[in-house]
């Protein structure tokens, strides 16, 4: 970036898409910045600006001007300049709404009391509403008046007297219809919609299952009060995704992204469970200490604990993430547990049979240990596979069905609760067949 | 459903979305679904068609006379027709492309000739393209024209003699413009667009990352040649993260729903990579083989075993699962390597020495064993965090620069490295301090 080729660059960037512009202000120095921002024109530089990560928000609103400010907010959609208003320390947040516009205002207060993760508090209030007894014409006149601040007209949502839901017409049936059609000859009465308080997550699962780009937000008494968009509904379904990766690997879900979280914090989202899982794997200490007499006489079966420990907590990880992920995509349910049971039961025989086997093989030719050792180990593998898989898929089912998130029966406690079992079995049968 | 109500079934269904007739059908008996599906108005049939699953499909096809079976897949986006061919049997196939008209059924080989799985194989060739020299109004009048067919019009791409896209124009843009404006003056001619060949998860996250609706697919020559909506990217989000859920898990990724694949199909997805854990389990056995003596004379050490391991596995799949996920959403990047290991190195000091220090009180006060072995204990313990931790972050980073997903890296195989190092390290320190 050359001092004098601002025109240039000017024109460079209004060729580029606000999030690669965005990306590539992400690497500017602080001062350059501000320059180069007040070279995009208004509506680019608004939608640049919801791309831009919240420091660099900070930074810029900073050093804007009151008019800059003004200029941005008014521009930015009322969802995004709600969300923005979020991520702001306070003084900004006084400085950001008395920038903004009466009406701004008071769109983005309403969007801001409902509760955070809930439908109202992503939604947009800038839609397009059409009454029943429009003609097309009247219409297509009215969204070509409010269209210019409404963030979709894809779909045009139809209200009665009350400002009450009674139907949806998209944009092309519009287009395709007789212009003295009336709206209600061709909207379509039935109509998707969620309730303000509804959480994040359904809403965004309601977009993958009914191939949604717009769905209308409803209040108690049904009457329109915003709506959802579909670039929206992926952000959420990304963010749920991300938060159940870091629920099962046992993280306590945070919403910054990792370069900026301090190190204190990473610390404090870890160390709960980490410690949690710490003492539970205290139980399995317990076993092996009250076998200790055993163990010294056979310490050649300490050698196996590990991979009877590691085999177990595999093959509990695999039933339990199958049904985790099952039970978020709805395509399992719990009146399925027996069905789900049963199946991995046949495989985990299957399975259990297939390590055992090789396991055998393995214990006889290579490490040359006594028929009988071998056949301990192989039966208690062929044992702890099966209560693996068990336990991996029933646990979840059980936690969905008892009202928890189905996703902290991940791997980390399948594993430890696996762990103790193995052992279990492995000392039981050590002594049974081995006599000691 | 009785006999005689089927009028009244008619006016309940068509109120209902497309995809809860589906779940509703799938609940019925084999031999009503066709006489339920009957009742559909053509269009509605088709949309519910599309959301079924296969094994319904296949079903319903061999009870459609050739009349339905044509109506049916001409009524069909050809997106949704050449995916709904890749699910059926070869002489069902030979079937449905016989019913199709000549355009559908060019289209839909047209579809079909891409790779599996590329930004081709997912798009639709229905769409709406105009010419840079038409009005507003000529435009809105082909739309009328070719809307019908189209699966959406929010979009509407621009081409030029050679059929090369050129430019964008929006619905909303067209119905807000004068209608006179020549096309060339109200598009943007900055089009993001993807070639037929790429990937269809980066096609995924582009329409998350520029919070698209549809994007235009090109040729080599840079010919538009489809367009990908909106719903179809979820599908595609949806599927990757369960993709990488399984992959995490050490499953080997299947396509069919859970309830859908045999035991015989599971056994093979997860048997694989159980055999491939198991005998890396054998270093770790072999490690404690080596140091027999040792336990021999310290058998209390071998109860603190599973819980090193267990909280090094567990330490290691948080670093790994934060990396891996930073990685997937292009919120870290290989050149972030060194930034990200000192991060990691300073979480796990201070988690190590949390873990460390409860665990020191429980051994002296709970277990009372000796400060020289708690000392073993709690050094190996902060070591193992610290090892776990770098593993987690650098072997993802590493698979990622060397082409493989980093996915592969997850849990399972950071939990069997990290096990082998922690008893390495256990055994080490223990005969060092307890001299034995």
């Amino acid at each position: 970036i050359e001092e004098k080729s601002f025109q240039r660059l000017r024109d460079i960037l209004i060729t580029m898409p606000p999030a690669d512009i965005a990306a590539l202000f992400s690497e500017l120095s602080e001062k350059s910045l501000p320059l180069v921002f007040r070279l995009l024109p208004k509506d680019l530089a608004a939608e640049t600006f919801v791309e831009m990560d919240s420091d660099l928000q900070h930074h810029l609103i900073q050093g804007f001007s009151d008019a800059e400010l003004q200029a941005v907010v008014n521009e930015l959609y009322v969802d995004d300049a709600a969300a923005l208003i979020e991520e702001m320390p306070a003084n900004v947040v006084k400085r950001i709404l008395r920038q903004a516009d009466p009406e701004t205002r008071r769109q983005i207060n309403e969007i801001l009391k409902y509760p955070e993760d809930s439908a109202g508090s992503i939604m947009t209030t800038e839609f397009v509403s059409l009454r029943a007894h429009m003609t097309v014409a009247d219409a297509i006149k009215r969204i070509r008046q409010l269209g210019v601040d409404s963030e979709t007209i894809n779909a045009c949502y139809v209200t009665d007297d009350g400002r009450r839901l009674i139907g949806v017409v998209s944009i092309r049936t519009l287009i395709l219809a007789n212009e003295n059609d009336r709206i209600e000859k061709i909207m379509n009465r039935y109509v998707v919609s969620v309730r303000t308080t509804e959480d994040q997550e359904t809403v965004a699962k309601m977009f993958a299952k009914y191939d949604l780009t717009v769905l209308p937000v409803v209040d108690g008494e049904g009457r329109l009060v915003g709506i959802v968009t579909v670039d929206d509904a992926i952000d959420v379904l990304q963010e749920e995704t991300t938060e159940d990766f870091e629920k099962m690997a046992a993280i306590t879900p945070t919403d910054r992204p990792y370069l900026k979280t301090s190190v204190l914090e990473i610390w404090k989202s870890r160390i709960p469970w980490l410690l949690v899982l710490m003492i539970s794997a205290t139980f399995t200490g317990l076993i092996i200490s009250h076998f200790e007499d055993a163990l010294k006489t056979y310490v050649l079966l300490t050698a196996y604990i590990p991979m009877l420990m590691d085999t177990g907590g595999n093959s509990g990880s695999q039933a339990s993430v199958t049904v985790i992920r099952g039970l978020s995509l709805n395509e399992l349910e719990f009146r399925d547990l027996f069905r789900i049971v049963w199946k991995e039961f046949q495989v985990a025989i299957l399975a259990g049979a297939t390590l055992a086997a090789i396991n055998f093989v393995k214990l006889m030719f290579f490490d040359q240990v006594t028929l009988l050792v071998a056949f301990v180990i192989c039966l208690t593998l062929f044992l702890t596979v099966c209560v693996a898989k068990l336990t991996g898929c029933i646990f979840p089912m059980l936690a969905q069905k008892a009202g928890f998130d189905p996703v902290v029966m991940a791997s980390p406690f399948i594993t430890t609760i696996v762990d103790a079992l193995s052992l279990l079995i492995y000392f039981r049968i050590a002594t049974m067949i081995l006599g000691i």
